[in-house]
Order: C-alpha cells, then structure tokens, then sequence
C-alpha cells in the first residue's frame, strides 16, 4: 500500500508533504516528512534523494520545522525525506492541537492519536531515550520490541522502496544519500557502513559514534538485543562497523564543542577517528569541532546549507 | 533594571540569547530573543536592529526557532528581536519541559511558570485570539486588561530602551527597523505608520492590515478597547491609520494565496491596498501575493531572507 497525504505545504518554491503509511516491518501505521523541491513539483525533473534521520524525542517534523535543509535542497534540487524515529503514528503533543491555528500543518487529533498510537508496547513512553521516539534504526530481538521496532529495515527498505514506487516521476532511487542528527547520525552512519554503495555520501550532525561505550547506547542495545549480545551491538555501532570497514570512506561529521551531550560522552566522535587512524581511513573523514554550538537545531540549521552541499556534490545534483 | 540572560546559543555564527526582563509598562517579567550576528560578536561592530513582531499564540521562541531570520541577518550583521507576543513569562508547554534533552534551549521551569507567569488575570488564557499570546501590540483602556496589556509602549518604547542601554556597544538605537507575521505583522505596520522616522523600514507577513474589519480585530479592540471605541479602534489599524498619513510610503507585504486566514476575511490586505490606491501611496507598496503559501513559520522562513535584505537596504547593512 501507499501513502496518505494529510498536508501538502509550501516551502522554499517547493512542496513538504506530511505523509503516512501502513508499514510491515515497523507492523503500523508511519508518519514521515518528503520535501520536493522546484526541480521535482514544477520542473518536472527526477530529483536525487536525501534521507534525514532524526534523534531521541523526535519525529520527522522537527528538523523539517527547524532544521533549513529545504533552504539548501530547494536550491540544489535534492529531495529530502524526515522519517520518524520509531514505530508510532507521529504528533506533535496534544497540548498543541487544541489552540494551533495552522490547519495547513497536520498534527493529527486526539482520535487518531488513540486510535493510531503505534505498537502500544507497555511502558514504551515512559522515557525519553528508550522505547517512543528511540528506535535507534536497529532491529530488535528481544521481546516485546520485536513486534515492530525495526527501524533499520524499514529506513534501509521498506520506506525507500515505498517512496520509489509511489514517486516515480519526481524521485531518482539510484541517487540516494544519508544523513542524521544524534542517535540519527547513529543511523546514517551505519547504514552507510553496513551497506557500501546504497547511499552516494553520508554526513552527521552530533553523531552516536559508539553507542556500546556511551550510556544512551547501552540502554537501548540492552533493551532492543539484550545485555549480553555484544556481537549484535557491534553490527550497529559505527566505531565497530568501521574496523571491518572496506574503504574508501568519505564523510562530513560536524561536533558542537559547547554540546552538553559530546561533553558527557554520549557522542564519543573521538574514538570513531582513533579506528579510523588505525585503519588509515582519517583522510577522508572531515570532522568539524564547531566553537561553543550545542546539541540543538540551531547548530543545524547553521550548518544545514553545508551538508546539503556535501550530499549534492555526491548525488551530481 | 536589564536583562537576566537564560542562555546563550550559537546560531549562523553570532548569538541567540534568550533574555528576561522586569517590564514597567506589561507590569511583569517579559521574555524575548535577541540575536547577535558575527559582525556584533566576534567583530566588535555596533550593528542595526531589526524588530520582529510574532503572531496569535507565538512566543519569541517560534521565529527564532523557525523563521530562519538569523540566516540573513548573519550575512547581513544585523541584530534581530523577538519579543514575546503579551505580559506573561515566555514558556513552551510543560509537555516539554519534561522530557526535551536540550537544556541549552531555556524553556523555564514549572516553578518558574508558576512563580512567574504573568498578570494573573482570570481568564487570559481562554482563547488562543485574545489575552494571553495575543496582546496585539495595543495599550489596553478597558479593565481588567489595563493591568498590563500595554505592548504598543513596550515595544515602541521600554524594550528598546533597555535593550539599547544593556547592549550600547553591539546595538545601534539609531538604526531600526520593524517587521512582523499576521498579529505582528499589525503590529509592525502600526507601530510604522503612527512613528514617521522611527523605524526606517517596514515589511510584514500576513499581516491584520485591517482588524476594525476582522473577526480577530473585533473580537480583541473589542475586549482590550471597549466595542464602541471605535476612534481607539482607528489608531490602531493599518488600514485606518493610512488614511491619515503623509507619504511617502515603502513596504514589503507576503501574503499567502493557501493561507486560510486570508480566505476567511482575517488580513484584508486589499482593503490596505485599496486606500493606498486612493492616495497615491499604492507605488511604493510591494504586496507579493504568493503561489500556494500558507500562514505558517515555513511561508515565513521561505521568504526571510528577503525581508531581512529589504531591512538591510534601508539600514544601510
């Protein structure tokens, strides 16, 4: 099946649809963000695609509000897709719906927040960094989480795969990149390094660079693995996956040095760089440590132009 | 008294920082942003300042957050101002409070919201289109609204003063310039018409040209006036105060053709349009009707750049 426009929205000359679909792998209905650009909505041209994997407590509308990647992709006619972060209908809380006064922007009601709510695995939404909104593009094996938290393979399959089919006039599936913020620059980074020639480039913003060594990681790979299945952990840890990593690699990672969460170890970059050395790959990593930027879409929207630019230069865009 | 500064956020290479102050004229502490571009921060210039005026349920947060002003006014170095929208403490939804991983983005605290929440008066947070978050940069005459809904003097008058006292060596109070969306957008275009030499630009998005005229504007001159004041209504109507004003005139006006708040007879653009035609004040009016936008941060943030260069012009950025 396909997808459901529930909005359709002008920006930067081109359209943002608010998109959803019946979803197998992830066993419910998605909500995700597709910006077409001039190039596609009125240029009649098929565009190449970037997918924007979002972090902890997001959904595909946050970045699309506040990240400015259409700014860039509207210029560099690039096609860019926020999905959700894990198995649930996307809203934005209900506390915002009642008073909204922008019927134009889709944030669902109450109703279909009850009735569409997801996997409604108990005690999914009890924290921010586990469960809801947490899905760590991984695919579960431990019970109940197995019943659909299986991002990876819906981000690396089901979704491209879904978008190919019902765009095939605006969207180019043999140009795609990869990009991401926090536990989404986790993402993009594993899914390129898991799957080398799938994505043209690859760049991340505040990445989870080794998420077996940093708190966040080591909740949600305990949880969606298991405390003891370490080899599991390690096909989805980019500092892992890079040590069997085939080069060449190139990829633009930007750092906020101000980034409360880089500074408490979340992030760990730096141990992501020390395999890279070790394996002679640095060259071709440009990571930025940006002055005093934290961990927020102010750093990307700062940087959004940049990355957009460093996807465009791959795709031939 | 000045500023307590809450945080301090690196944006496009300057400074966001999210401010409170005690204000005489709303009789309670006001939250605002102000960005400080590169040019104020790190290159030690005093730099012009651009005044944006947000719409019905905003705080500062929402434009600064989405309407990607920063972008331009970085290019450009000038400083931009994001009041809050009526006399309260500026807050996102407790929803948030509890879970958002970002605390580099100030959002309060319960007991700030409790301790700190404004005026108090029963009833301002009823509606989304009159009290609280729509204060419509009027000075109430009716009770009990007079207790502190004065947003016409706080921003003609308390705010840039104490900004330009606290900031003497990043802001230059000689040149200023104003702008604002739907709600805001009245406002910038009031504060501009009853002020001749003040601001030395003007532009608007969407904005209440008309609100005597208006289901919005009726519903609060009525509330913050009285129903019959109507020549109280008069000195703050765009429409009514073109009337009477003497040339010449240059504005840049955005409304969106998907806007719905235009199709329901909320902004009247033409009936601006129409008095300046009768007095010959229509040639130096640039309304740009645009394809398909609607009324929300993503028209505004497609268009910023825009308005921060006409901004630029007049200020001589």
């Amino acid at each position: 099946m396909s997808f459901e426009t529930k909005a359709t929205i002008a920006s930067f000359g081109g359209k943002l649809l608010k998109l959803t679909h019946p979803a197998k792998t992830t066993n419910c209905t998605m909500g995700l963000n597709l910006y077409l650009p001039p190039a596609a909505t009125t240029g009649g041209k098929k565009v190449p695609v970037l997918f924007y994997l979002s972090g902890l407590t997001c959904t595909g509308d946050n970045c699309a509000e506040k990240g400015f990647f259409q700014h860039g992709a509207s210029e560099k006619g690039i096609a860019v897709v926020y999905p959700d972060t894990s198995p649930r209908m996307s809203f934005t809380p209900v506390i915002r719906l009642a008073k909204h006064p922008h019927p134009s922007v889709f944030r669902g009601t109450v109703a279909e927040r009850k009735n569409l709510s997801g996997l409604n695995i108990p005690g999914e939404d009890d924290s921010y960094d586990f469960g809801s909104a947490a899905g760590f593009y991984i695919d579960a094996t431990q019970e109940p989480w197995t019943k659909g938290y299986n991002m990876y393979s819906y981000i690396k399959d089901e979704l491209p795969q879904t978008l190919f089919s019902a765009f095939p006039d605006q969207l180019d599936g043999n140009r795609v990149s990869i990009t991401g913020h926090s536990m989404g620059g986790h993402g993009a980074l594993t899914l390129f390094l898991k799957n080398p020639g799938k994505y043209k480039s690859c760049s991340a913003f505040a990445p989870i660079a080794n998420p077996s060594a940093c708190p966040w990681g080591q909740k949600a790979f305990s949880g969606y693995f298991g405390a003891d299945n370490k080899s599991k952990w390690a096909e989805h840890d980019a500092t892992e996956l890079l040590k069997s990593y085939k080069g060449p690699l190139e990829l633009l990672i930007d750092v906020g040095t101000g980034d409360n969460f880089y500074k408490q170890g979340q992030l760990l970059p730096e141990n992501f760089i020390q395999v890279a050395k070790e394996k002679g790959l640095d060259g071709g990593i440009k990571l930025r440590m940006q002055p005093d930027y934290d961990h927020s879409y102010y750093f990307m929207a700062s940087f959004a132009d940049e990355h957009v630019a460093w996807a465009a230069k791959a795709l031939g865009a």
